[in-house]
């Protein structure tokens, strides 16, 4: 299990390769919500998300032997990325399985950290598929997206810091997809601000969360919403984080991340993909629920494909 | 004429009411532009731009008598939203003349702080005279947007926060509408960080300050440019500080600044509206000149339509 020292260690074996990134205020979105919002903005990140810490710590958790083979993943995201870059530090090979429908940008940001790239179907058999044959064949180390304690532990490390940059939250909110923020989340919270309720935000269309936390086991994600980061279902080391650590998981609908989301641009002048805006977009959903509190919020990541985003606001 | 203790009396008066805003870097950002660059974010400012700055500066330096008759302006930009804040914290009224064509938005701005709107039609001519029978009938202030002393010396605290905030700075650049920006960051770079050459980026379709340069004569400018805020002429007040403390203005294109401005969203995170993206934009076309150098950039706000911006990302 993941304790305190843990993940004090963590946060001192990655700060050299991440950034403490700020928390940011804005008094125009605490009049429309009616708390105080504490924003973690892991969209200023390395690789533009949170996924740089939990890859780095795991990958630096490796010993010699197994780093100087490489490190192997599959991923269409930002984990992509923060395996490539973790590599790149490191001066090994990675070797990152993508299904053919990824983004090209995302492509480009892989290679442009000397990722090699293996192209599949885009099925999760397929992509694990893949991956295994790439493992076979190159002795390099999966390290997966979230399901994974090392990846969690340095997941963990970004609530860490909101906790202590801000003074007794209330509440602290993260987007769960495969829940590897989350459950870190949750466990910095336990450890480090047990006053603290750890919620989630989850979208409706992808709601596997939601209803895990009411049938007692992990439920399968529908995949259908616009917050790309937020497809996939708990995983078999996350579920039992979130089952015991996690108060609720609030969920919204895709209208409803994508005016979080423009609020959020239009007032913060920051940039946020859409699994960032959920957590936000559960806040004003349930108003009642956080009306005069101190809320923290994870900001997951900035990465958008701005061609596509900017068609949501016409 | 603004001399050194102006500008630092300015600063100490309008401190308590503006954000001292961060300077941020990008190691992306760096590597593209081949030189080091720190911008000084002042889409982050209240308003969502330094306008914020002028503003208030000026307002303080009213007479009681003159204050309690409230502050006038002609504006549809971020100027009017910055003159209607100012007189809510000063507990006056404002009186703003907007021309018809203003987008709904920023009329909102400047209705949520309390401001009373005069709509008039779109010429030089309309908002002049508008503007005259609005303080005739009413004995209000009237601020200009940039051709007033006070109001330069208010934007000279954002480039004097950015060289204390920096080190040895080569190069400060500033965008180049009116010029109040620019003659303050000129003139703040004269005294607190001589060795800083000062450069003005502006469009190509709005480019009087250019033609003014070689010229030595005020210009009338085209106002055929993306960068709405960079459409106007400089002033009898402006252009003579910026003959003298500017070394030169470097020009671009629309399609150049949406690039610049489309790197700063996707690399930084952050939003800045057109205007701000040209001296990056600037920078980007005269790459030799900045290489291996410091450069200081005033963002000088982040006010878009999120609406419009986002077509030129498809």
């Amino acid at each position: 299990m993941i304790d305190k020292t843990a993940i004090e260690e963590a946060h001192k074996r990655i700060k050299p390769y991440i950034h403490h990134t700020p928390v940011m205020t804005s008094k125009g979105i605490d009049e429309i919500a009616g708390c105080s919002i504490f924003f973690k903005c892991e969209n200023f990140q390395n690789v533009g998300a949170f996924k740089a810490r939990g890859a780095m710590n795991a990958a630096l958790q490796l010993s010699d032997d197994q780093r100087k083979k490489g490190l192997a993943t599959h991923s269409s995201g930002n984990h992509a990325q923060a395996i490539a870059r973790a590599a790149k530090i490191l001066g090994v090979k990675s070797y990152i399985v993508m299904p053919t429908t990824t983004a090209q940008i995302k492509k480009k940001g892989v290679a442009g950290y000397g990722g090699e790239i293996f192209e599949c179907e885009p099925t999760l058999a397929a992509r694990e598929q893949t991956l295994a044959e790439v493992i076979k064949k190159t002795g390099a180390s999966e390290i997966h997206p979230f399901n994974n304690y090392d990846v969690i532990t340095g997941q963990a490390t970004a609530a860490k810091e909101l906790f202590e940059d801000t003074l007794a939250l209330d509440f602290v909110i993260a987007p769960v997809g495969g829940g590897g923020l989350l459950s870190g989340t949750a466990l910095a919270a336990k450890y480090f601000s047990p006053s603290t309720q750890v919620i989630a935000g989850e979208p409706v269309g992808s709601d596997d969360a939601y209803r895990a936390m009411k049938s007692g086991k992990i439920e399968q994600a529908q995949s259908q919403t616009i917050a790309d980061g937020l497809l996939t279902s708990l995983g078999d080391k996350t579920f039992p984080i979130i089952r015991d650590n996690v108060k609720e998981v609030i969920t919204v609908t895709d209208e409803e991340i994508i005016a979080a989301m423009r609020l959020i641009w239009e007032r913060m002048k920051i940039i946020v993909e859409p699994s960032s805006a959920v957590p936000f977009a559960a806040v004003l959903k349930d108003k009642l629920k956080f009306a005069g509190k101190k809320v923290g919020i994870i900001f997951s990541g900035g990465n958008v494909d701005l061609g596509k985003i900017g068609k949501l606001f016409s």
